[in-house]
């Protein structure tokens, strides 16, 4: 037996439609687009080339989008300022600070300074704060309004639009990182699964992945996960992004899983392509908010 | 087999004596006592035996208390100015607001009135955002200060001051609450257990708890998890205060548990008595970083 493959890239392909639509008719309505803003401090490589695709994707939309740099020597205060220039600015919506940031930076002060409202990768605490508080989808959610950081976004729109059930299901979280591992997990409990977070010090992690119902990987270690801990037709969504050799896997050992898992998102073309495409429908969503409209 | 007891009462006892060392030296040092303030909307009678059981506690450990009650016709505008009037009031560290508010009142926007430095019960998203972004102890925790709220506090004091091994077993922590159930979730993965939550959607409820080292229940349902539910000998922590009749039981059914279970809290006598002291504690800290102490 062989998993159905859940195609990320396809999803995206079918997304990006959506977000034209809804950026078009934004623009009709209100003579501006949603826009964007990254900040970087120094020129990390990575770092530099996440921003260009970034801009490729968003400017292909139609939505706006400005990189503002500052240099590796940049003070706290240098990038505080900025990042409340930004805040102040009302033809941005969103703002992302990408990391690295140049050592000696406190990173959690400079997150903190993001106004919530614009903060579209849910890294300010208040964002964090307000998804691990908030009631179960499909009640009054009993907290304002919040972003998710966009990867763990992504992977639940896989599952959602796959009409895949969570409710009452055993989701297991291997990594518990703040941008991937803990949110997934609150995002899974929202939608009613048991949930179980696992990571490097978990006992027996082979045996906690193998009572999963759905497999989230989120961990950064190349096909560290085998075929023989997954459950004969589990889900399998894999975060990961990792280098073997100049060949790019995920944290599941793909060959393998294949044909133990019941569905599974390929590494590339799974989870990483709906990254972009919920930072931009959170962008759109922060345009919407600070228009009035939702 | 019966089980060893792990007793709240005699914890907090010890703890009192503790907290009143505390409180004396810095009363010693800056001429004023640490000082908590609560309040409460309308006249609900668990929560005016609530406040009345907490004046008491905190009065006689030299800790200032202040109760502000608001009759329940009060608008939300009313609340909130008190909230910032206390947030002003420099010689009130902790603010504490029972619930239930009236009906009508957004509970969010109260809380999120609170200043987070003087939130003490750890209910404003902030506080929570920034224990679930919180790296595990023992490294850089890589956000701001935050509070916890009491009750698990209170639970994990007791795991900890009982040196119970936390790191690497796998903790089930069945309930989801703001105040109890995730919160102790969250403290439980920082502490590097890994953790499964649980609750009324929860397909195999009794197996998922069978897979438990630490069990912890917080689900209020008196005595619903049973003896043939718990790993022999595993950790049974009970956050219930349920009533049986007019006899006071925990969501664990004790005379079954007791026989299988190799520590066990006790309802009452386990969590609950610790929950104020978490409180008291969590207010000489509030203190202490308004004096710029810590």
């Amino acid at each position: 037996m062989s998993a159905t493959i859940l195609s990320g890239s396809e999803l995206a392909k079918g997304m990006r439609a959506e977000i034209e639509a809804e950026v078009q008719a934004f623009v009709q309505a209100h003579g501006y687009p949603p826009a964007a803003a990254v900040i970087r401090a120094g020129e990390d490589p990575a770092s530099v080339s996440y921003a260009n695709a970034l801009e490729k994707a968003l400017g292909g939309r139609g939505l706006g989008f400005k990189l503002h740099t500052l240099p590796d020597s940049a003070s706290q205060q240098e990038i505080v300022d900025l990042v409340a220039r930004l805040n102040a600015d009302t033809s941005v919506h969103g703002i992302m600070v990408q990391e690295p940031l140049p050592k000696g930076i406190d990173e959690a002060a400079v997150k903190e300074a993001l106004s919530p409202e614009k903060d579209v990768d849910g890294v300010h605490p208040v964002n964090a704060g307000r998804l691990a508080q908030a009631a179960p989808v499909g009640r009054p959610p009993m907290v304002g309004p919040f972003f998710v950081p966009a990867t763990p976004a992504g992977g639940m729109e896989i599952l959602k639009r796959n009409k895949i059930k969570i409710q009452g299901k055993h989701a297991v979280v291997v990594g518990r990182s703040n941008i991937v591992g803990k949110p997934m997990a609150l995002l899974l409990l929202r939608e009613n699964a048991s949930v179980s977070l696992c990571h490097s010090q978990t006992e027996d992690l082979p045996g906690m992945c193998r009572t999963a119902d759905i497999l989230c990987a989120a961990v950064g270690r190349a096909s560290m996960i085998k075929g023989d801990w997954i459950k004969p037709g589990a889900i399998v969504i894999d975060f990961g992004v990792n280098f073997a050799g100049d060949k790019m896997v995920g944290d599941v050992d793909f060959e393998e899983a294949v044909q133990v898992a019941g569905m599974i998102t390929p590494v590339p073309g799974g989870t990483g392509p709906m990254t972009n495409i919920m930072l931009m429908m959170n962008t759109v969503r922060a345009a919407k908010m600070a228009a009035g409209l939702k």
